[in-house]
């Protein structure tokens, strides 16, 4: 059983990133998941257009009919299942998705799965609930995928809820169609929720097969606009869910946050009709992907190359003797901000660079790295 | 100590009239706490500008410097104190900051003592979390002002928080400078923090004291800018509380939102430049305020006359058994929707108005409300 108080390390360096910045270092941040790409003309228009056609009072806490209704079509569409609007609830962007879910089924004491790596936010969060979490940890070698020896580790553990994030942050890894039935299988028999975080579906470069698709009636998707459309600061994600649980997860948000501001709600209906827009992020962050790719391997840097999402997660250089001190030095010498890997599950000997900042910082940031290992 | 795991009653009267108008009905909402308003065109153009400026992305989750400066520069000049930009925390709406604030102070199974009437809703989270309540009551006889002697009846009760709502929700009361100051005291000497939602503020129409004025360090007061300036679709409000609990709520709005979306709080900075723009509210609502207060009079109705906010809350008149009995009478028979008391700390005998909509509607309703009841 894992236990963590602790703030991820990783938003501890971002604050020493932040703070070297105010000092007037020249930062370039490889540590935070938000695309360096601006927000869309007409999607920013629509908040205002909204705004005014009067969508500025409390609304449906499950979200508008017209958004719910063009996302349950966008994921049919897309995976071939059979959503309908009674199946989403808008939230908070993803975080808020997962918090509602952890909320909606899981009460204090309950144990959760984690298969990690994992974003690290699900720890803090599951111990700021009180729930207890077993984190089943992958390895490299066996490409970040469980197998079914590894699960079966768990199968008396009482486990109520999985929690899985595929495409994976943060080793960019895609599952393929025979593990994600593998792990609802294992789920079914053990009568487990499952809680399929799929923000980076956008980002998958093989086909993805969702957690959807496995037609489990006890699966949470989570899904968000923030990486696909570059809308991270506009907060709008959505959870697909059996429509008692999506009743529930309802329930909770207007408990707490009354509904999604509507003229967002509709930024986000505006953004559905634009996919251009996606295929334009897309394009622009697998090359920045293929370019830290391509540049730490010819450093000698260890890893999976990426599948999908845009992280770049690998095993610490020699000369250093954990990630975290490779990160500082990097930080505290060459100004280039990185995570350590133990904020995704305890991965003491693995850093995540992210190809969110633009090319020309990533060539910038690459220098630096090269100089830090060269000079070591 | 209270058990309510029910929505509240006037959440399901609103369900069955949003039912009634959905099959055609022409139902006048006089439930709900959204200001019938359209929000100012500076504001809403604001969020288009700070989009194409590029807040559009993760920020600080205390809330943007110049909104946290601008509010603490704002608060200082209205109520003379002395809060600086670290004791205050940007959130989704008034209703995220009790939550926080919740969150951040109680642990399952604390005790917390509210003083009602007071907004359902908090009964409701407080359930939500595991966390027990007592219900000091205070009533009509009294102003719906509680005494010392009320207070010293939970002086052994270990309680953590007290939580206040002033100007009140649903009486319209504002408790004067003594009763603040005697609140204060007893939570002083009980060691309790108090959690004070003051979101009606502007809406006062006798001086104000706040919580804050008291100078107890352990007050958070709670504020938004929905009701003073017509942005209750913004989803945005703050706290104020000491630096240590401020960094709590930040932790946590981190942790659960990131933050509120910049180009909102730029929005929400925006609206502080337009001080006309509470005056004008301000203006409008008392009118339908004074309104809807004379002619509840005229019709027998008994109450104390509102001092801030723009609610009625009366006794239920001679005829109906109970609030939610003619709660349903004027929804179903007269079409008019009203809040019972019950969910407001458990006030059966009394219903609540709200004046939000249009004077024409509240024309209309009053029309409505004399035939019921002459034909009672």
């Amino acid at each position: 059983m894992v236990k963590e108080k602790e703030t991820p390390a990783h938003y501890k360096i971002a604050k020493i990133a932040r703070d070297l910045e105010k000092a007037g270092y020249p930062v370039i941040h490889l540590e935070l998941g938000d695309p360096e790409i601006e927000v869309n003309h007409d999607i920013a228009y629509e908040l205002y257009r909204a705004a005014m056609m009067g969508y500025t009072h409390y609304g449906d806490p499950r979200g508008v009919e017209p958004l719910r209704e063009k996302l349950s079509e966008h994921l049919n569409n897309k995976l071939k299942v059979n959503v309908t609007k009674e199946n989403i609830s808008v939230t908070i962007g993803s975080k808020s998705g997962v918090y509602m879910s952890f909320r909606a089924l899981l009460r204090h004491d309950d144990k959760v799965l984690l298969i990690s790596p994992v974003w690290g936010l699900y720890q803090v969060m599951l111990d700021d609930l009180g729930i207890k979490y077993y984190n089943l940890k992958t390895n490299m070698e066996n490409k970040w995928t469980p197998t079914m020896e590894d699960l079966e580790k768990y199968k008396n553990c009482n486990i109520k809820a999985i929690v899985v994030n595929n495409p994976n942050n943060p080793t960019s890894v895609v599952w393929d169609k025979e593990t994600v039935e593998m792990i609802t299988d294992f789920a079914r028999k053990i009568d487990a929720y499952i809680i399929a975080d799929e923000v980076y579906i956008d980002y998958s470069r093989k086909p993805f097969y969702s957690f959807l698709q496995t037609d489990y009636e006890k699966v949470i998707a989570v899904y968000s606009f923030s990486k696909s459309y570059a809308m991270t600061g506009f907060r709008i994600g959505y959870t697909v869910a059996s429509t008692e649980l999506a009743t529930e997860i309802s329930r909770l948000l207007q408990l707490y946050i009354t509904n999604v501001p509507e003229f967002i709600q509709l930024a986000a209906l505006k953004a559905l009709d634009l996919p251009w827009v996606v295929e334009e992020n897309r394009r622009i962050l697998w090359s920045r992907t293929d370019y830290l790719t391509k540049s730490l391997k010819e450093l000698g840097f260890k890893f999976i190359e990426p599948e999908g999402a845009f992280y770049v997660f690998t095993k610490v250089p020699g000369g250093w003797s954990d990630g975290v001190s490779f990160c500082m030095d990097l930080l505290q010498k060459c100004y280039v901000s990185i995570a350590p890997g133990t904020g995704f599950g305890g991965y003491e000997d693995y850093i995540r660079f992210s190809a969110t900042a633009s090319l020309e910082k990533i060539k910038i940031a690459i220098e630096r790295i090269k100089k830090l290992i060269e000079g070591s």
